[in-house]
């Protein structure tokens, strides 16, 4: 069967595209060697199926198949790049299931009467530039040029620098979002089903822990006349689990910054990120402001300050019902859940163009991570299921 | 006064070099641009004053005044690197002290019956290679060379790929050394006097601790599907605080390595740095041992497993009696403290060399810091009361 040969011909190209050998996890920061690879692949599967490339001044590829009728466009696709020491999955699966449920289509002879388009969104995770769905929030607009181009990563590389930037018209005359991600959870092990649709994403955010203290001397000065920021760190660190473990929420420090981080000084400043998610923007907002209450307490007690800022927070978004239903309906009832993952389905969506979201069973149950997998059984359900939804789209 | 002119020039010369616009801090880490700058003026200063440069493989400096007279050479100085943004004073003051000093005695018109040195060690902070007194050390002959050429700095550098190495003669006919430092407590704050003298050095070491948890995605993850390594290290470092404050010791977290340290993952893996301090040997084994059990009990719950590692580990050092009452005899009766920081004159002391240290009051009691601090008036008594140690030493 030629669909599953072409499939894991795709997966095998895209394998060592990025991989660190010593933990087995991608390093797939956008506009670095591995992404750049991962864009001419994306260009020649464009090219070697006839398909019409465009690329918009952001990065975000698009491979249009099909006459444009001047009816609304439907889009599927996902994201190349990776978190720092991500998995395989995450992203390339929807672009990979993109490219083969178009094979699959046009092999079972599919005249689609609308464009469809496999879309590759850029920087989807935010690793480089901090800012997750930055490809599509500019392509949308809810992130405007002025703003990103003045982003930086680790390194102090402005995006201004990077890209040229501009205006996008990639989404233009776009009335439907398909994407299909690897699950990033243990609905589908659970509910023993290798596909399912999310109805809703849950509201998330971003908040910029700066803590200051005073630096010392590790030795000479007595615990009590210091001002430890990493003493006020770790309480937080520890509040924000406990908070969110006790609400069924999430709530991560996962990313930490100390000043001048060295062994015998009491360090000067510590930054840490809070990544925060709830079921409802009000559980959301009250998770939020009672870790930054408890930060506060603990600064107050240690002798330090403690700034929040938030860097970006997302509502909540329920995915279109009628293209949900509809879809959930063709492929015969899958589970229908919410995820706790941010996505650019979710900024189309917000955007106002109707978006479902198919998602494939994942066995480890983890993600962002080098254990995160698919069976290729349960990849090939998705793509199935990505052209029939498809299918009953573009050629009704 | 010349000696306040002179002082203030050695001063203002040093006080660009490394020094952080943002901060106030200075960085000078070892054979990086600061510190080489660092060396060419000691080199200068040693021409100037028509004295012998010697330098070991090692890049540890002596200036030599006086005959070698085949009697016991006398040492003074201190180090000129630094932590991470840390203070001006730390290091450099001992080495302007020493040269300010010799001026002092020259002026005054002694005749030095043995060879005097003033020095400079490299590497005293193991700011960039990670051990403490690496220069003392290797001059010693406490560290081999074959061990030291392997280690690297947080950029992969070999320190052999950065110096030849070989065997020190710096120190052989040395039979005794006086470093003079800023303080790094407030002890002569509390005590009202300008210059004291130290009896000892409080046991101290560096523990690296490996928590090794799973990747995971911070919005997906369920907080008890989790292995966080991020939250034993957090407990862990409130731990060891409790613990020193409680027994009146030190313990402190300042370093810490993230993998892979982004907003949105769940970390795999946290490395970080525990600096240890204690009034006994037995003192120090137990706080090491309670900080570790705390942090064994926590990784049980998290699901984590911690390694650790010690790095370095420095015992009790008595500085000798006979040579520390002369001194104090000599300056009128200064107070006697111990020390919680670790010194080249700890090196030297253990290794035979009979050693005295004199320190200068600090009013902001900081050290380690860019708020670490002197007067000009107690440096000067600072330089005054090491000219009439040495004067008793090489011309009694």
């Amino acid at each position: 069967m030629t669909q599953v040969a072409d499939f894991e011909q795709m997966w095998r190209d895209l394998a060592p595209v990025g991989r660190s050998a010593s933990s087995g996890g991608y390093f797939r920061q956008p506009w670095l060697s591995a992404e750049l690879e991962l864009r001419a692949w994306f260009r020649e599967a464009a090219t070697a199926r006839g398909l019409e490339l465009e690329e918009d001044p952001f990065g975000n590829l698009v491979a249009w198949w099909g006459p444009d009728t001047g009816a609304g466009k439907v889009l599927t696709g996902s994201h190349l790049d990776s978190v720092l020491d991500g998995g395989a999955y995450d992203g390339p699966l929807g672009v990979v299931s993109s490219f083969a449920a178009l094979d699959l289509m046009r092999s079972r002879g599919v005249e689609p009467t609308r464009r469809l388009g496999v879309s590759a969104f850029v920087e989807e995770e935010g690793s480089r530039f901090g800012r997750a769905c930055l490809g599509s929030r500019l392509a949308v607009g809810a992130t405007t040029w002025a703003d990103a181009r003045e982003l930086t990563d680790r390194d102090g590389v402005r995006l201004g620098d990077v890209i040229e930037g501009g205006e996008s018209t990639l989404l233009d005359g776009v009335t439907t979002y398909v994407e299909l991600h690897v699950e990033q959870g243990r609905g589908l092990i659970d509910l023993d089903a290798p596909v399912g649709v999310h109805d809703a994403i849950w509201p998330h955010g971003r908040y910029r822990y700066d803590i200051a203290g005073r630096a010392d001397h590790a030795g000479t000065t007595r615990m009590e006349d210091r001002a430890d920021p990493m003493l006020t760190y770790a309480m937080t660190a520890l509040a924000a689990n406990k908070q969110a473990r006790l609400s069924g929420q999430r709530a991560t420090f996962g990313r930490i910054d100390v000043r001048p981080n060295g062994t015998n000084a009491v360090p000067s400043h510590v930054t840490a990120w809070l990544d925060a998610r709830a079921a409802s923007d009000d559980a959301l907002a009250a998770l939020v402001a009672a870790v930054e209450k408890q930060a506060a307490d603990r600064a107050g007690r240690d002798g330090t300050t403690v700034t929040v800022t938030p860097e970006s927070v997302s509502g909540e978004v329920a995915f279109d019902v009628a293209l949900r239903d509809e879809i959930a309906a063709r492929l015969g009832g899958v589970p229908v859940l919410p995820t706790q993952a941010g996505h650019d389905a979710g900024i189309l969506q917000d955007a106002g163009i109707p978006t479902a979201m198919l998602f494939v069973r994942n066995p480890s149950g983890v993600s962002h991570s080098p254990y995160e997998s698919a069976e290729t059984a349960d990849c090939l359900a998705g793509v199935e299921a990505l052209a029939d939804a498809l299918t009953g789209l573009v050629a009704p």
